[in-house]
Parts: C-alpha cells; structure tokens; sequence
C-alpha cells in the first residue's frame, strides 16, 4: 500500500489528489487558488463529502504545498510526511523529447525547462510546482506525466504542417496535441468496458472539457487529434476558437487597429469560442438555457456541434472505421443533449444513442441505440488516476 | 447564334476564351502577361491549334483590350467588334452582396469595388477588366460572375467562425469560400452523367488546382467549403498552407524576427504547401517524381492525401452521405495517383476506383470500382463555359 500525490500546478494555482494505491481510494483532493496574490484561497475535500476551506496569504508555491502538507496532517489524513510515497506532476508540453512518464532527474528537469516557448503560460508553472515538492519532499520518487505524450505516436503526415520544412527542423513547428492523460486513461477504460484489448479496437475520443479536443486512437495509439502547436486550434470551446482562417486574422487585426498578434490570439484564447458566439456565456449550461430566446446561443450550440460532428468524420476517415465514439470530461459527461445532438447528425454512419440510455451523468456506460454499427460510450476521465498509476509503476520498475 | 468572351484579369493578367454559342464552340482563347511591365506578352490560340504569339508593350488593361480585339480581328475570328454580344468578367468576391451572376450597371460596379478588402489582390483586378471592356465595348450585355457566390447558400452554422460575433456584424468576417464557378459547373456536369437532377443529388466536390478546395453539395447546393475568408485555409496547395494552427505562426514570427503579420501571410500564401514541405517543386509531378528518392517530397504528397481524405470524411459526416466524389482542376483531372492514393483511404466508406477507369486524365468519367457503394467521377471543369452560359441566360432574361 502506498500513498501517491498527483499534481497539477498552473501559475497561480495547485490542485492535487491524494490516492491510496493500488486500491485506488481517494484520500483527498483540493486546489490552492490565487498563489502569489492577496487572499489566496485554500480547499480540501476528504473522508467522502467533508471540505476543508480557508482564505489566507500563500506567497509562492513551496509555501502552498508546506500548507496543504500540514493540512493534510491537522485533517488526520495522513499521520506523517513521510506516508507519502510518490508525486506525479502533470506537465503539459513534452516536445519531441518525452513519448512517456519519466522519472525526474536533473537533466529531465532541464529538458522541462528547455520546452517554456511550447507552453508559455503552463510549462513555467509545472516547473515551479516540481521543484517546490522536490524542495519539501526531497526524498520520494517525483514523476513527470506528459500531456502530450500520447500523442507522440502521431504519423509525419498527420503532425507536419505545410509550412516551409525548416520551421519543423528549426524550431520543432509541429502538432504536438493535448489532453494526451485524459486520452490514454479513456482508451484503457473503454477498452475494458468492450472486454478486448486496446490493442484490437478503434476508437474517437471526445474530450469537451471547458478546453475541449478530439482525438483518433488506433489500436491504442493516438492517430491523430484536434489541437495543434497550442491548445487554440481544433474544436470550439468555452472560450477558445479552434479552426480559424489566418488571414481574417490579420484583417480584423487592421480593422481593429491591433498591431500586436499576440492581442488577437488572446482574443482567441479568452473572448472566442462558446462565449464570443454567443455572447452569453463560456457555459454551455448558460448557453442552451438562452437558446430559445438568443438566435446567437443557438448558433453558438449549433456550431458546437458541427465541428464535432465534422472531425469525427475526418476520423472515420482516417483510421478506416471505429469501434466506439467516446464521450468525456465536463460536457461530454454531462450534457445529455450536445451528446444527443451529435450523435443523431451522426446516424449516416450508424451511430445513434439510447435516449434512455444517454440520460445519465458521469458514469460508464454504453449508451449506444440498439443495432448502432458504432458504439456510443459515456466514459468520465480521471487523469489524477492515470498520473498516480504512472508514479506506482515507475516506482516498481526503479526497485 | 451569338459570339460571348469570358474574361479573368489579373493585376498584370489578362485571360480570355471566346464562345460562339448556343453550341458551345471555343472561337480562341488565351492570355495576355506582363501588362504594365516590359516584355508584355499576347498569346492566343484559335482554329483547333493555331497559335499566334507576340512580345510587345502593353500599358494598361484597356490596351490590352484593344490589341486583343484587333487580333482577332487580324486572325479573321471576327470580322467586326460588334460581333461580340456579350462579356462575363469573373470576380473573385461576392461578398455577402451576390449570391448570383449580375448584369454589371454602375451600382453593382460600386458595391463590387466595396470589396476590395476581401480579395485586395484580385478584386482591384477584376475592376480593371470589368471598366476597360466597358470603355471599349461599352454597348454590351457585361456581367459579373462571381467565384463565391455558390457558396452564398451555406448555413450560418457552417461559415460562422468561432469568433466574437461583432467581428461578423462589423467586418463581414466570415467564410465566403471559393471556386464556386467551378463547383457550379461541375454539380450540373456530374448530375447529367449520372442521369438524375442535381436537386436529388450529394456530392462532394475536390477542385485540386494550384490553388485546391473541396465542396460539399448537397442538392445542388454549397452546404460547406474548405478554404475561408480567404483562399489561404483549408486543403494542401501548390504553395498555400491550408489549415494552421495560428499561435504556431506567432512562434515562428518571433523566432524569425518577423515584426508584420503580411510577410507570414505571404509566406502562407507563396512559400508553402507542396513547395514549402518538399523543397523541390510546387508541381505535383515534380514533387511524385522526386519521392522516391527524397523523404520530404513524399511525406508532402502523404500530407497532400492526408488533407483530402480528412475533408472527405468530415463532409460525409455533413451530408449525411453522398452519391458520388468527384475530381476536378489540374491535379485532380490528370493525376491517376492522386486519385489512386485519396480513394485507396477511403476504401471504409464504399469508396474506390477501377484501376483500368482510372488510367485516364482529362475527361468526363465513371471511375468507381464495381460495387462501390458511393461513386468516384471524374469531370473537366469548365468556368469559362459557365461565365459565357450566366451571359447568355441575363441576356435572354434582359431582352
């Protein structure tokens, strides 16, 4: 039995999970918000529904795991700092470097801090929340878990651009994809719930999170996926635009008096999407309550499900079929209705869902229409899981 | 009977095919280059295979003009300028203005120079023409043909991008699409060789030239279109890009030290695609010539293909279906491999060819393979025919 930490740290965030493993039990799991900034806001979930809360200053985040530690300790959750046996941070650009979890080393971190430019706000970040545990807990075993990796099994023709070659040689312009965790524990998960091996199926995974990506995996590879060198390209999300035409870019740009492209890919990153459609809500919750009265919440919903529905016939394309669709992270676990709408302009293909079926939240299930010729599967996520069971195996191959 | 020419001007271009019609006959046809530069250049050709050339200076489009027309004269293919009934100009941008050919009066020439900014490099070219015919043929039937115009019935959900949406009620910004007079001629084309009416048919449409896109027509009708607000997005070109991820440019320019978004654009626009990915050529022969021996030119034709198969697949997933795909333009009229290599990854849907069928380049036909479920066709595009047939239609129509 081990108890295994699993980190996500952003800039001025720390969320973490506490797992006892194998048995997979959540002990705890919380976030420390606004690091670095007046009333930082500290929260604990544990022991099945109690929470812990409490605003106070954290100035950095060596202090804010030190609180969360001793937290942990007060909430009688562990007894010890040495109970804790592994941490297993989730970073999110690997580059060309890392096709895998690895072990941290000294040169792993220079290679981490090496990638910054491929992940400007979140790769700073993931670092100082390696080195602030290494600080704390110097001894445990501390594990690097990719968001891209997954994807590093990607064909040259499906993460090249066609751009002028020496941008790739140069400065490793290329797709590199996200959500790579999420993909790998859905692909795992469903693989179980079909009873085959991973190895014998082909599945699109659809991960509509507030950043929302869909990804083709073969065999238990990814084939190909949504996002791009960022997270910007691909589907429409909350906030962010997905596919855009460059050139309108820069004629909004001129229009606009904007000299400065990374104003307008802010734009893209924080006003577009859902919310800048729409101009109700990133929410997708709040926009299909408005769609009846709001013709721009109707289309915003509408075109939601388009580029969907669009990249999931560019994925049957490519891999030649599927086994099952999938449906996870925030809207796809939860919203009945974008999972029925994408699925009923789907049927061309056979796929259609179970009215019946598909109304549930957040758990496992086949909700795919009788006869369906591709499965339709409600699969939620767990990264934190992927991310400690990486830290345990790695920890056992390193006896 | 009456005597129609078909006009493309370009800045320093000018193309042009004369019709005798009803019966479709091409009088001559050709090109005058270099207008405004030394060494200007006039070619015609006439009388199945006659060929008149010269280098002279050529000031202006309206000089252009008149040479031609006092060749043909000289060549004895009119016998006076007033057998000419009629001019179609092809305008590159419609805007949301057109959504059909329109005889040209001075306020369709006024909202067509409105549009400059759409298409700064053509529209302010297709003025030129469209004013220098009109100075030297100023009693006949003119009318403007315009490329985005068929796309005019695609749903708000398909050229909405996800943007904030006062970038659309302020600029127009928007997908607008292209090769729409292609796309016209070549639904009725594949209609009458399939024997039904357009109205019962879906097709998917590739227009694979220099520049390339592809079509979703569903009942005779643009229901989707790759390239955008511009020609630059969408499919692999010659030397376009096609889709990229827009943070990836911003990377780049920084790392180039490039300070104007323009010069990315023009890099988009002139340096990438099949040049920009293989170094040796932006022909496609060149570049399948090369393959063997040189792994960039293949992964760039793999990418080519790629791009193709995913927009196949995405609008299968629109349509719902479709009853055939078709060839179309330079690469895809002519290219057996092209067409081999596209359909060979389509093999999922019912999609393929007969290798015997397909050894052709160039003409009207039926390429499917025996008992494919959705057909692969094989149609000439002809613009100019449907510039000189919108003509003819608004001229009767005026009478």
């Amino acid at each position: 039995m081990s108890k295994i930490i699993a980190v996500n740290a952003g800039s001025s965030t720390l969320k973490f999970k506490l797992y006892e493993m194998p048995q997979e039990k959540v002990l705890a799991e919380g976030l420390i918000e606004r690091i670095a900034m007046p009333d930082s806001h500290v929260e604990i979930k544990y022991d099945d529904g109690k929470k812990f809360e409490q605003t106070t200053d954290v100035k950095n985040h060596e202090q804010a795991i030190q609180i969360l530690l001793d937290q942990l300790l007060d909430l009688d959750i562990i007894k010890d700092y040495s109970e804790i046996n592994g941490v297993g941070h989730r970073v999110v650009a690997g580059g060309e470097y890392f096709d895998k979890s690895v072990i941290i080393t000294p040169e792993v971190l220079k290679k981490i801090e090496s990638l910054d430019e491929l992940a400007p706000l979140h790769e700073p970040a993931n670092v100082l929340g390696i080195k602030a545990f290494k600080k704390v807990l110097p001894d445990i075993i501390s594990v690097a878990v990719f968001d891209t990796a997954f994807h590093a099994t990607m064909p040259k023709k499906n993460y090249l651009y066609s751009l002028p070659y020496e941008y790739y040689e140069k400065y490793a312009a290329r797709k590199y994809g996200f959500h790579g965790i999420s993909y790998r524990y859905v692909s795992q998960r469903t693989a179980k719930l079909l009873g085959k091996p991973v190895e014998d199926l082909k599945m699109i995974i659809m991960h509509l999170g507030a950043g929302a990506s869909i990804c083709a995996v073969n065999h238990g590879k990814s084939l190909d996926t949504s996002m791009g060198f960022t997270p910007v390209t691909g589907l429409t999300m909350a906030t962010r635009s997905g596919d855009v035409d460059i050139s309108l870019l820069a004629y909004i740009m001129q229009k606009e008096g904007m000299k400065d492209i990374d104003e307008m890919i802010d734009i893209l990153n924080t006003k577009s999407g859902l919310l800048g459609i729409s101009g109700v809500s990133s929410d997708m919750r709040e926009v299909e309550a408005a769609q009846a009265t709001n013709p721009r919440a109707k289309v915003a919903r509408e075109i939601y499900v388009n580029r969907i529905v669009r990249y999931i016939g560019s994925y049957l394309a490519e891999l030649g079929g599927a086994d099952a669709i999938v449906f996870t992270a925030g809207v796809g676990e939860n919203s009945i209705t974008i999972r029925k709408e994408v699925t009923d302009q789907l049927h061309y293909f056979g796929i259609g869902v179970d009215d019946e079926k598909n109304d549930v939240r957040g758990v496992v299930r086949d909700i795919s229409a009788k006869g369906s010729k591709i499965k339709t599967l409600l699969v939620p996520t767990d990264e934190e899981l992927m991310i400690v069971e990486d830290v345990e195996t790695l920890s056992k191959e390193n006896k």
